[in-house]
């Protein structure tokens, strides 16, 4: 195999492809990436088995072939040349010679027949939308996606559509993120649980454009993301997910509205009285057009009053700061509306079309705090 | 005490003696910042016991008085106070209440007469120089003072006056780092060996502005540095610095110049070969107009020329690429002058002024390499 790129060429196509690489894994040949350079096209491939990610780059092409490279040492050589083309040859035996200007390196390659090929996906009819717009939803509920590796259906989110509305839900066990938008064209009803990971990285690697949009192809186990010379592949995970719709109520006995700003920092201030790991809950004591927020630990106290615009009830109800700060960050509006029940019950915070729904589990708290 | 500043001014004046709280000690009361209230000015200090900052902040006393709060968590309430007017207030038993619009924490404080007071240094003529150039002579400096504690006169750095030329000089057993720079006033000769990790962190505090100045006073056992409305005092390390003019020669067998930029990136990608803690040195080998740089290891190598200016031998010599590169990284110059004497003899980089020096001791490498 010979090649000729220019370095910012084969830089962007290996930072592309490396968010699917293994970091560590039994499998040596997954911490590698793979190029492939047949007649007309050179394209790298990392796959760590999860998903996996290739991406064509413009160059020359001297000699067909195929060789697969330590992706990290790789990446290092690349991004600490010259501003200039690079040739990259491999001989019979995969060593390969990275020459650019005066500097050459010479490292071992491996044969890419032991490389494991992405699945191939039949393309059907695509889910289409917009980069920025992919982004932002899965940034609205990335965050509640279960971080443990117990429960398989947590760690994955529900994309699902109906009516040519989008939804994407995610859970943890203690709360929900459910986000909606309209697709502005028809597309059947479906749905599908992807892996968390794989969404989160697809957003590293798109630009965010407004004007460019994102092809997502589903199929019974697989689902591939195409944009720009890129595409994704990754499994689905298979199964029925939770019945979250069960778990929504618009029955409600407190419902109030509160300056998001204001409420987000007031819960960031009384965690800075909190010691990492310690679990104590913040407080919310909730009376007539005051919320009053209240946090004792060994370290201080916190005592914090804000305005409240409230409809029915009174309460007194706890919660873990984290996944209140976690909710609030991602909402956009100003002013926001919360539902609670009882100290027991979930709160519920929306808006009125429902385009977000955060369900916060609360926390049993003393009631001599 | 009862005094009320504005948040972005106590927090400004927490960020500055911050630099000299412990983060770590046996001794709990100088992991606290002292607030002082007279009747004229709002002082707080910070004290590690190497060395201690005070800086005055302005704002309106209610009450005089003293007290002692945990530096991180104070720090932590004031930054996440709103942008408005912060009142603290301490009780007879410490008991302090920080109030800032609606938020009211309490925290428990120590009696000010707990804190180690800063010693005070005589003034006698000051050493003025600019913020500019102080931060440049450390940063050009500081890098080759001895990381170990084993040795504490290398943990400092000499500050030597002569004939109104100001040097600086940093050791670590490996390298020496010498830079001078001319006063533009008459100043009597001295020197004084001081603490590195002062001097490093005096740069983080200060401006850095070139028409700013710092003030210098130097005593038998301390020194003070004042700027703006701080002071910074450290200890002296005491005894007889090295003799370092008496490893400094001017004999060279071989002088060449090189392109600083290309020689710098060629060791940065040499050293991409080497894992860390691996002791693997670069070998150069200068022949005519050239030099060829190659290292070996497992991962692969790398084989690079750069075309240089020679004058007299040529010269085979391995270089810990660390020490190499931290040299090259704080000259400003575009192409620099190397002197050799032989593989066993240190390399010197200066300029014609000698305004900088820099000696660096090669490594012995296997010649099958």
């Amino acid at each position: 195999m010979k090649i000729i790129c220019e370095k910012s060429e084969i830089l962007k196509g290996i930072r592309t492809v490396s968010k699917a690489v293994s970091v560590k894994s039994s499998m040596s040949i997954i911490e590698c990436i793979l190029i492939e350079c047949s007649d007309d096209e050179i394209k790298l491939t990392a796959n760590n088995m999860e998903f996996g990610i290739e991406t064509k780059i413009k160059g020359t092409i001297e000699e067909k072939g195929v060789v697969a490279l330590e992706a990290r040492i790789l990446q290092e050589i690349i991004s600490h040349l010259s501003e200039s083309d690079v040739t990259i040859t491999t001989d019979s035996n995969n060593l390969t010679t990275i020459v650019c200007e005066k500097s050459k390196f010479n490292i071992v390659g491996r044969p890419g027949d032991d490389f494991p090929v992405l699945p191939d996906v039949e393309k059907n009819e695509p889910l289409i939308i917009s980069e920025y717009s992919f982004k932002e939803i899965v940034k609205q509920t990335y965050f509640s996606v279960s971080e443990s590796e117990s429960n398989k259906m947590m760690s994955g989110e529900l994309i699902e559509i109906n009516n040519n509305k989008m939804t994407v839900t995610s859970l943890d066990g203690h709360r929900i993120s459910i986000r909606k938008i309209e697709l502005n064209y028809d597309h059947e009803d479906m749905k599908a649980v992807v892996p968390g990971k794989t969404l989160n990285e697809v957003t590293k690697i798109i630009s965010g454009d407004t004007d460019k949009d994102i092809e997502i192809y589903f199929t019974d186990k697989h689902l591939l993301f195409e944009f720009d010379e890129t595409r994704v592949v990754s499994r689905i995970i298979e199964g029925e997910y939770f019945k979250v719709n069960q778990m929504l109520s618009n029955d409600y006995e407190t419902k109030f509205d509160i300056n998001k700003k204001s409420f987000t920092e007031c819960i960031e201030r009384s965690t800075l009285l909190v010691k990492e790991g310690d679990k104590k809950p913040i407080i919310i004591d909730i009376t007539d057009e005051n919320m009053e927020l209240k946090i004792n630990s060994t370290i201080g106290s916190l005592d914090e009053n804000i305005d409240i615009e409230k409809e029915g009830r009174d309460i007194k109800i706890g919660f873990n700061p984290k996944f209140l700060i976690e909710a609030l960050r991602v909402i956009d509006e100003e002013v926001i509306t919360v539902y609670m029940v009882n100290p027991k019950a979930p709160c519920i915070i929306k808006d009125e079309k429902e385009s977000y729904i955060y369900l916060i589990l609360p926390v049993n708290f003393n009631t001599i705090n």
